[in-house]
């Protein structure tokens, strides 16, 4: 076996694996996220007692079906990599591994009914798909307009929590055992229900004055909710805003299906036919 | 019958019924709707098994009547339309077909309950209206912000159900099948009715782990909520401000009810008179 | 008694309870708002079967004195209008008559449970305080930003209402009468319960298969939501512009506490010492 | 003792305490927000009547514990102020003297239930970290929002009670004691419940006529919360734009950690290295 032709095996399997944009690499994408989706559903469909009582077997052989495709992935994507630490070390590299290992552990310890939630981070796999060209734009423009918004969500967070400490207790002296409010920390847990408009119904307030300490807190929570909003939208607007300003200075013309090729740069359609104006930060309307 | 009067009377019915801006196609815009409305109200109250049973030959009788109408409608606008294949195959043709078809099925497939769920798919005949002027741009707008804010809406979404597919089955763990999370999509359904703020309280946690993780996804719920509204209204305002640039340019002076016919391109009232100007994008406010 | 004395008792008992600007008309649109608190505390207590067993005739004291009282002011609202009829004829002269008429009416109809209701409508004269200058520019740009958004918001509710229809119906088939989804009416109220996120609890879907519709629609729910928002807070965006733009062209310098008079259009804080300023549309921050 | 020995502790003390910049006033600021967080903690924990009834002593002590370092924090904070009586009555003056008083008080009121929710008040005293500069900025701008949209918030708030008091008491009538409707009070709580989509579901409408009011009172609450939304939003983006304008104007070129120092005033990434650059208004996300 020469050392170029396993090279060269070696490359079309990390341009198809390691995200290229071969389409070998795409139906690669495609295929992985259907086998993690279905590997996933093959957990749900084992918790549900009728179902793993009636097929244990086959979900048993199709878990380590799963398994074994996702140890083989592993692989190749540690042999792949040009930092193979790197990898092993990295967030996606860790998940990875996280995916396998459960499977191999149950044959030691079959029991371990914490091993289920471990095989379902497997879904964390699924936003490998983020970093495709594809949602890579939408996705980082969420994260940046989040990381923007940190130190007011933090300040929003703090006094969300020091409400409903207050608030709760209120309800603990009020309302009392009698009524479910047997201790601070679940009157707490009944004010955060409230306040974020969740209203399980489970611990509900049955005097007057419960009631109406309850209506502020409902009505607090019904108009606090504008906040966290305004702050991501004031973010999302600011940087929407940003955008249209630095794809004018950098970009230059953009071309159209119809052939026109000269837009202004805040143009977002085509001044010639209509259609829309697609630019770095934009999305092929096109695929499914 | 002369082809010419033949023509003449199949232009009037064309225009009548194919949205024209004659006062006829109003009227008969008006009254189709009511039309619609009624034969849907007629469906729901065949459901209700009192009246039903009360008034079955009288319900009966409506259905064939409104199904009667809808038939001739549709032969109408088939016979109308300058290319029937393309109307009968386009989405209100199919839907105009779907109106009519079950309660003839009906005579055949007497018991047949999914009739009635097709049946009531004529509610999106409604929808014709608004090829409308007057809701037409409204709805282009919406359509345009929701389209440019997909595939951040499609990040948004493939988080939230990897979170609550997560966060499910970890209560499901913690809580077990004892206080109702006795599968892990049965977990999932409760974290979907928890995250979205919906609450119904038939499975709550009943543990302190458990109301500790269920506060984490209600608080979670209630902050994330502002990811999509900052997304679609970041959109909207910068549909908002496209919209005012292009009027700006391409329009020129608008006309108000005082005379006053020389505005400043963003101008929204009359700078003589104080009454709103309409412009292409606008609504006719006058109208019920 | 001359007419000129007359005429000065007129004018000043306009000024007051017309809203002048005088200290007198302050205290009397203070007074008011208590008063009408007062009167629509008092009809909630009656409700209050205990309270009402108890203190009824006290009750019944005060409901003549509030009717009392109302009925002078109107008496004297309608002499010192300009033009009665026209007072008579307007939304807060019917809402003043429906105050007192249903009092006099309980003479000779006791018994009329409906009538408590329509008492209540009193609290609507607390809008008058509305037209103050202090409110009057807010309630103003809420109506504005609402009137623009109307075609879109009829849009998006006749979009809700199908969806609704359709869905609910849905789920008339899946979980059927046995668990609780009886007819299709009662169906659609619990697809608006769950759309809106209200989740009351008291129909909620047994199935696997009506559960998995059910999160579909909450799903549905919490985005869609972002709908009316983005609608909404985009008009109010573009309504903010408008003003500061507008403010800019007309209004020139503004004052400060500070004595720095020279501030640039935009400005909403005072460049020399910081404190912010107020123009044609701010509030006085330092009332209570 | 010298009186420059005693003058250098005390400013040693002051800086730490009172928020200076040095290292010392950091890792005081982080110990007070857990031994606060910590004896919120116990006293929630004493709550419980299991954990009170096995760690009485414990939880007795701890209680003390802090407390007495409270009031040494209270006194040096006193002490090392510069204008003593000022502090003492400022807002965190009157918070750190009423977080330490209960636990005096029940020695001499040993069962006073009610000293609970006072001693949780020492939560309060964890915004004092919202001084920092860290959060100043992001808590500054919220609040400048809230005092902004104040009357537009106000006249939302009037409204929607005015609302509640109508609908609620139409639910009143319609449906009556029967069905948990046994006061107007009780039936605005039901609104209110209703309306801001909290939806405990322990009084629902039963009735058709109820259940078609309640779906009414829903699609209003799930539609008006877009106006308290779009009021903070757009006031925000309002504030948003402000800062960017005025950090154009003032602060000239900013330094990025690759050494560029010159950017246009409305970048926020740096031109050359791309890391995001901060000004006056922003965060240092190096930190936890």
């Amino acid at each position: 076996m020469g050392s170029a032709r396993r090279s060269s095996l070696t490359t079309l399997i990390s341009q198809t694996i390691l995200g290229g944009e071969s389409k070998a690499a795409y139906m690669f994408d495609r295929i992985e996220i259907m086998v993690i989706l279905a590997s996933v559903a093959a957990v749900m469909l084992e918790s549900i007692e009728e179902i793993n009582a009636q097929h244990q077997d086959l979900l048993y052989g199709l878990e380590w079906g799963f398994t074994i495709l996702f140890t083989i992935e592993y692989i190749l994507r540690l042999y792949c990599s040009r930092r193979r630490l790197q990898y092993a070390r990295s967030f996606f590299g860790v998940v990875d591994l996280v995916s396998v290992v459960p499977t191999y552990i149950s044959i030691l310890l079959p029991g371990a009914q914490a091993l289920i939630i471990i095989r379902l981070l497997r879904i964390i796999r699924v936003f490998r798909v983020f970093k495709l060209v594809k949602f890579s734009a939408a996705s980082t423009k969420i994260w940046e307009a989040l990381v923007l918004a940190r130190p007011k969500i933090t300040v929003f967070l703090v006094t969300v929590l020091a409400l409903v400490t207050v608030l709760g207790s209120l309800m603990y002296l009020v309302e009392g055992a009698d009524h479910g409010f047997d201790s601070i920390p679940r009157s707490i847990y009944w004010a955060i229900v409230t306040l974020t408009t969740v209203g399980y119904g489970d611990i509900a307030p049955v005097t007057p004055a419960g009631q109406f300490i309850a209506a502020i807190v409902m009505i607090i929570g019904y108009g606090i909710i504008a906040v966290p909003t305004g702050i991501v939208t004031a973010e999302m607007t600011f940087l929407e805003g940003l955008a249209k300003e630095q794809s004018g200075r950098a970009e230059g013309p953009v071309g159209c299906k119809c052939g026109d090729t000269v837009h202004s740069a805040e143009a977002r359609y085509c001044k010639s036919c209509g259609s829309p104006l697609f630019r770095r930060d934009s999305y092929d309307f096109s695929g499914g």
